[in-house]
């Protein structure tokens, strides 16, 4: 049986009068994982990432995992560590004014070779397809992703996870023999990520992005709106077109007869994916080339796909929850029900402990629970007390084994996606965890879509 | 289906009058795993891991796991990147003469604080639980894990992914609140690294370590035998103790009425796990304190437990392959069994192919054997051609659809483990399938053992 009692989550006492806004406390998500032990804070910008929340972590990962396998991709590893070289010829490493990116991290080994600690790997893989080429256009489209840690070096981290100096993030590379196949593989993966986003079930949009330093002709980027997001997403209320506000003169052009641009709509959002098509901006100076079928070598037309796994569950606990109590996506949750036993000493102890098992067992047999259920067995603490916490956590279902079992043999069910409570006899209680369960899996909660691509892509 | 000809498996062709002891290539399982597209050089001493040995780094994630769960252990992310500060204050780094030990990656952020790329984090899990101290006694035994990449800044990297500069390691922290629950704590990890090691099947033994720059009182290492290896394992023919020759002196002195030590059995080993008492060596330094029963605060007692999961798979290839063709672990192999179809163009293509899509989905619903089935698809080659590569990749049993099962319905069932060779009915080929693979997975292969812990701890 898991227990609370044996979780190491170190909570985090925040004074009552400390506002959010305080020096290190920058966000409510990151406040809620700290008051929750669900993340500790190690140095500026680096994190802990505490046993529950590395059950979240893991179910993110399975997510996409299984997103990514759906259109073919496979995973690898790619070393953390990139030759600095390697960002030399692709021109990334002198791009700025300075003369070196601001934000990458770099080590000398003891053989004075300089490596940059990976913020994206561009360089990295297309090195891979350039030793092996010119590989056969048979071969394509080649799929390759990894999950892994990167890092970036900010001036100023803040927002806890999501805006942090070591980050967790999935990282798919795609490559085509033609242009034409590139921008079918970009649609393809767009689609997935909107499947993706749709079962995570945080309100998304998908709007046009700026291609920034990755340097290719289109790009996506998914978001979740909210007020702490720190782009501004900007959508035309005629024609549907969204972007964000970085494009807005681009926009601007393209709207001018969608009756005036005053009318465009506003909202922030925190960026959780980025989509780019690349063609051949990293391929021809790296030398990644296929055979084409006429026998002729050209370069690999390329795109690349980002996911900020850790990124997404801030983000997901910043929209979702208020500001005493985290609220998950039913899929991300730690776990997914939590049982709370009576306190210790009361007359109810005895009685209810062989319904604590038995439902706890039970529950491992019902669709989505395996694995899924906790015990608050913090038994000096009032059943009360208890429950407080337990909605703090947010764990979508609460079931309390209190005086009621003993006495009617009825449950107290806490629904916290629907806020509904119910007292429920004992076989009602497996079905309705079971087909609440199944709801939240199988729903679409409400998603924003912005418009086709077809028209983003236009801008 | 999984198919081969979809796999990205760039083999690399290593010419025939290439030694093994070439500049790049130092063993045998390197070399094996660069031409069967298991791994590609990326720098000194960095690789990517290609899918296919993503699947066994996957399966090697997923035996630690369950074993550590079985201990109580429970799995978090500590940074990649902790502050030097913290290793200022734990006197590691500057331990070394020249004052910063060589092995230790370091990168300077924006704001000039110095940070170590970990190569182990007893100072960042140790400073985690200091803050949060002083913790009641009821709270242990703690045992915290994770999986995730260390760097070491090897002089000379060698040997593949056994000595690389960055690799993946299991790193487990153990916390009592005395010595005694501590020694207790370390007595049932290394019980379960016999299990895992066991369940893993690779012959291994377990000998005194040196505690080297871990600074604690005890040490064990576990070590595949191997004529590569970087360890010299010595054994007292007569009392059976068993240790690494780094405390030969100790061991001579222990044993000098053993007969002499002469007569001392010596044998290379790779290292390929580590456990330390370390005591309060670190939670002393930096705090990390518990408050005892009597109501008084007390360092933690901390043990740390490694294993080099890259390493794992790379040595067990070492010890198990020949020269020509990788043997696997059975429960670290990509693949569990490889389906080759008959070539394109011969008269059994047509009427092999319901036969092969029949068998691959069947299999799916045996034991240990869902998701462990691959097809080589590539019919532009003979089936020989394709039976050698097999062999070559070392898949545990290969079933060859053939000529054969149009004229007999008769499989052709390849066993490498017993390089058995049956001719068997469809019924007979499920079966078997699923009795092998129960036997390996069920199995204790021969394994060397050193006699009790307490002999080997007396060193």
């Amino acid at each position: 049986m898991q227990r609370i009692s044996k979780l190491f989550q170190p909570a985090l006492i925040i004074p009552k009068n400390a506002t959010v806004k305080s020096h290190d406390i920058t966000s409510k998500s990151q406040r809620l994982m700290l008051e929750q032990g669900l993340i500790r804070q190690a140095g500026n910008g680096t994190f802990y990432l505490l046993p529950l929340l590395q059950r979240s972590l893991q179910k993110a990962i399975n997510l996409i995992d299984e997103h990514m396998v759906k259109i073919g991709a496979q995973k690898l590893t790619l070393p953390l560590l990139t030759s600095a070289e390697l960002w030399k010829k692709s021109g990334r490493l002198d791009s700025s004014e300075s003369g070196t990116p601001t934000e990458l991290l770099q080590t000398t080994d003891r053989h004075g070779k300089v490596q940059i600690l990976g913020p994206t790997h561009e360089e990295s893989i297309t090195s891979l397809l350039a030793a092996i080429a010119p590989v056969t256009y048979r071969q394509f489209p080649l799929r390759l992703y990894q999950i892994s840690t990167k890092f970036r070096d900010e001036m100023k981290p803040r927002f806890g996870l999501m805006r942090a100096k070591e980050f967790l993030m999935k990282d798919l590379y795609t490559f085509d023999i033609d242009r034409g196949r590139c921008h079918e593989t970009y649609e393809e993966v767009n689609e997935a990520y909107g499947r993706l986003f749709s079962e995570i079930g945080v309100p998304f949009v998908k709007v046009a992005g700026d291609s920034g330093t990755m340097g290719g002709p289109v790009s996506h980027e998914y978001h979740f709106p909210s007020e702490l997001g720190e782009d501004q997403l900007v959508q035309c209320p005629r024609c549907g077109i969204h972007s964000n506000a970085e494009l807005f003169p681009k926009l601007a052009q393209r709207c001018k007869n969608c009756n005036g641009s005053e009318n465009f709509e506003r909202q922030a959002g925190i960026e959780v994916a980025h989509a780019f098509i690349l063609e051949d901006r990293y391929t021809k100076a790296l030398g990644a080339t296929c055979l084409q079928p006429n026998g002729k070598p050209a370069s690999l037309q390329m795109g690349c796909y980002g996911i900020g796994v850790t990124r997404i569950i801030a983000a997901a606990i910043e929209v979702l929850s208020n500001d005493k109590e985290i609220r998950w996506p039913s899929a991300l949750a730690p776990y997914r029900v939590c049982i709370i036993t009576p306190k210790a000493g009361s007359k109810e102890e005895s009685q209810a402990s062989s319904w604590v098992v038995k439902l706890y067992n039970d529950l491992q047999t019902v669709k989505h629970c395996e694995g899924e259920v906790i015990v608050d067995d913090r038994t000096q603490l009032t059943i009360g007390k208890r429950l407080l916490d337990a909605r703090k956590m947010g764990y979508p279902i609460i079931v309390v084994v209190g005086s009621k079992v003993i006495h009617e043999e009825i449950f107290e069910v806490h629904n916290l996606t629907t806020d509904e409570e119910l007292n429920l006899s004992y076989t009602d209680t497996l079905s309705t965890i079971g087909a609440t369960l199944s709801t939240t899996a199988n729903q679409n909660q409400t998603v924003i879509r912005s418009p086709s691509n077809k028209v983003a892509q236009e801008l």
